[in-house]
């Protein structure tokens, strides 16, 4: 092994005993290392587990994220730690599978290393690049500088403590147009992810802020959802998108569809059709792109710059390498699959079994065909909706109730599900938010509490 | 009321409107402000509910902070919400408490007004100051920046992250003496703060890292607990402190008495015995000061640096002034009260009945006096001590139960009573700290994770 203190020369390789030192045939073993731990990541692993194979999980965060329920994080309903598991946790017990948390600043696909800092070279035998989206500002800088997007834990919490500072600095703002716009709430993005916030924030701002802001006007609060199609959730039915816009409406929210957001900056948003409205929150939901470290050689890319994958899933022209999820564009029936967490599961178990297929000299036996089960969004109490395979489609309590028990489900990790579900239980039953604290105090001059000036040193 | 955006002449003065705007009789009842919503504040905000006097209850946090419990949410055992209650939560029914979360930059005990942020000024007629401690450096500014204090949320989850990130490099370190430099955490001062973090720490590195950081050399970590005074817990008796020292030493902590930190930076500690220790951790709960607002005129104080007051717990010199708990050195039988919570809500609720008393227009009747009931602390699993009225002294699991029942019973609301309570029967039935997600990453070189490079724009 190499000391980290070396600056010069070329960088450290790491050699197989880091990769798994608890197998005695390290060496020997197949090494796969896997890029990220998303959905599609962290599924290829735990396929892997207990096989043949020695996996390298490699994440910058650490934890995976049940990033569906970020927006009840965002909205003070669950604890940050609800929806993020410890990787290290989920492969305790795993005798081949390793978690090592930290970035990835390079692949190279022809010496078949990935680098990661400090500065390390891992070699693999197979590679899985899981490396999942980031928020897209289409190039807007100012957009993403005034904005709070919706895709991160810090992301999440952010905007809760954001938009609590914002209901306390109501109550005692004097000028009526600043206190409008500190009860503006703008949500840009009409997919689900919009939806589902835009739904919370309705609850926390109408059942619970009234609470506890008795003299903050909420009558007064606004909260505008912008979508540039002609309707929401578009990638649901017609008749879904519509009863959305409805049941938002009907609680309050205003929805304005064929409407871009054009200019923001931190005091007001400029939208496609001229309005200018003035708000101190902009929440972006409204597009991602492919987060994908620099590989060499560059592969090719989609037009939505997905790396583009074979029907195995394999990057073309490298040897041994897959990607996967939001990160590559799989096609199916002469489209990209969606950037979904189901696809993305799916993929990273044919992916792993793919691998351990090629380990026992086996040719790949099918392309991989996603089977979509059907997808699912909330729009808040008692409102949900749900396109199930089969055609059919829930609104309502029942949609609200699928939603929530596939959810519930699918969250990693036995504790999190009970607490998750107590947590709700709680919230249902009394109309209430638990998490209403404003705790860190870094990126936000409106949460930032005032120094209490000492005179003592 | 004036608009915020005036920025020359004198602050605006808030009007009366402001303080109890849900009160018919505005104007015309008695104003108590009362700063700071700790355990004093608090106490005394709760006395006053529902009662003839109009309270407003400041505070720049806005949440009621647990802080016996701190050293849980450093060790990754509690969510920071399971010992924070947000005050507008509290007083959610109340009709004549107003919760302010802003910050207090000075006092004018002649004018009676209270200045916050942004520049308002708040009359009163009655002043209750609370305004707690903070970490005393004893003006070694190189210490502060180099160590963590346990005295504020921020702090804690900052801790938290701060020894998981230590724990995550030590894992990929190839440089030995810095793998033990990460591996070496010292706690600097023996009080129970101090006794109960490294208790909880070392349950953190022996029981629970263990299992997630299987080829970290965990029998390399060392915990260094460093004490000024010739023994542990000097509030509590000889026996009990020996105790302590007994308990941690047999749990693989290593306690220095008569021991001084002299000198730190973020690479190593030298002690007053010249021994110098590499290490990435230094976590200070070595001393406390009173943190108090700019008070004109300035009153006097204590040697301990608190305000002096009467038998009364009035400011000398001021007209309807108090102040209680941390900020304020009340003396009983010749000696300053500890600064512990207990004196401080009994402080809290007895200038509530003698503001009341006041209002009816009766004299104050008794001075203030201190009924201790008894203290405790806890050294981790199974182990706690507790000194009761009469002098019963506890050890062992006794102790630990008597501190268990003590502080959930005190955990302000039923949900954080039910939550922490849940949380700790799974964490002692299952040796686990569940909360190990490394998340905020300001402040801390360790803790940021290195950014994926992403060549798309």
């Amino acid at each position: 092994m190499v000391a980290s203190s070396e600056d010069s020369g070329p960088p450290p390789v790491v050699d197989a005993a880091v990769l798994a030192p608890g197998s005695a045939a390290a060496g020997t073993r197949a090494r796969v290392v896997i890029v990220g731990a998303g959905f599609g990541g962290l599924a290829c692993a735990r396929k892997l587990n207990r096989t043949a194979a020695d996996v390298l999980l490699l994440d910058p965060r650490g934890y995976h994220l049940f990033t569906p329920l970020l927006y009840q994080v965002a909205t003070a309903l669950l604890n940050p730690s609800d929806i993020a598991y410890p990787l290290r946790t989920v492969f305790r017990k795993s005798p081949n599978v390793r978690v090592w948390q930290t970035g990835v600043t390079g692949v190279d696909l022809g010496r078949q290393v990935v680098t990661v800092c400090p500065d390390q070279e891992i070699p693999y035998d197979y590679l899985v690049l899981a490396t999942g989206s980031t928020e897209n500002y289409y190039g807007n800088e100012r957009l993403a500088e005034a904005s709070i997007g919706l895709k991160s834990l810090e992301h999440a919490t952010r905007l809760r403590n954001h938009v609590l500072a914002c209901l306390e600095r109501a109550d005692h703002e004097e000028d009526p147009d600043e206190r409008r716009a500190l009860l503006t709430f703008v949500v840009a993005g009409g997919g689900p992810t919009g939806v589902e916030y835009a739904g919370a924030l309705g609850e926390l701002l109408k059942l619970v802020a009234r609470k506890d802001f008795p003299t903050v006007k909420l009558e007064d609060a606004r909260i505008l959802l912008v979508e540039g199609m002609n309707r929401l959730l578009g990638t649901f039915s017609d008749r879904l998108g519509r009863y959305a816009e409805r049941v938002l409406t009907k609680r309050g929210i205003e929805v304005r569809t064929k409407t871009l957001v054009r200019a923001a900056d931190d005091r007001q948003v400029t939208l496609s059709d001229g309005t200018e409205v003035r708000t101190r929150t902009i929440v972006w939901t409204g597009g991602v792109r492919p987060e994908v470290p620099g590989v060499e050689p560059e592969p090719e890319r989609s037009r939505s710059r997905r790396i583009r994958v074979d029907h195995f899933l394999r990057v073309p022209g490298a040897h041994r390498a897959y990607a996967l999820g939001d990160a590559a564009g799989a096609e199916q029936g002469g489209e990209e699959l969606p950037m979904l967490s189901a696809p993305a599961m799916q993929a990273g178990r044919y992916v792993a079994r793919a691998i351990l297929s090629d380990l026992m000299g086996e040719r790949p036996s099918r392309p991989f065909s996603y089977f979509d089960k059907g997808t699912m969004a909330t729009i808040g109490r008692n409102a949900g909706i749900a396109h199930l395979r089969g055609g059919l489609e829930l609104t309502g309590f029942l949609g609200w109730l699928a939603w929530l028990f596939v959810h519930i489900w699918y969250l990693v990790g036995f504790r999190n599900r009970v607490m998750a579900m107590a947590s709700w239980a709680w919230n249902y039953l009394r109309f209430d938010r638990p998490i209403r604290i404003i705790l860190e105090t870094a990126h936000d001059p409106l949460v930032s509490a005032p120094d209490v000036s000492s005179p003592d040193s």
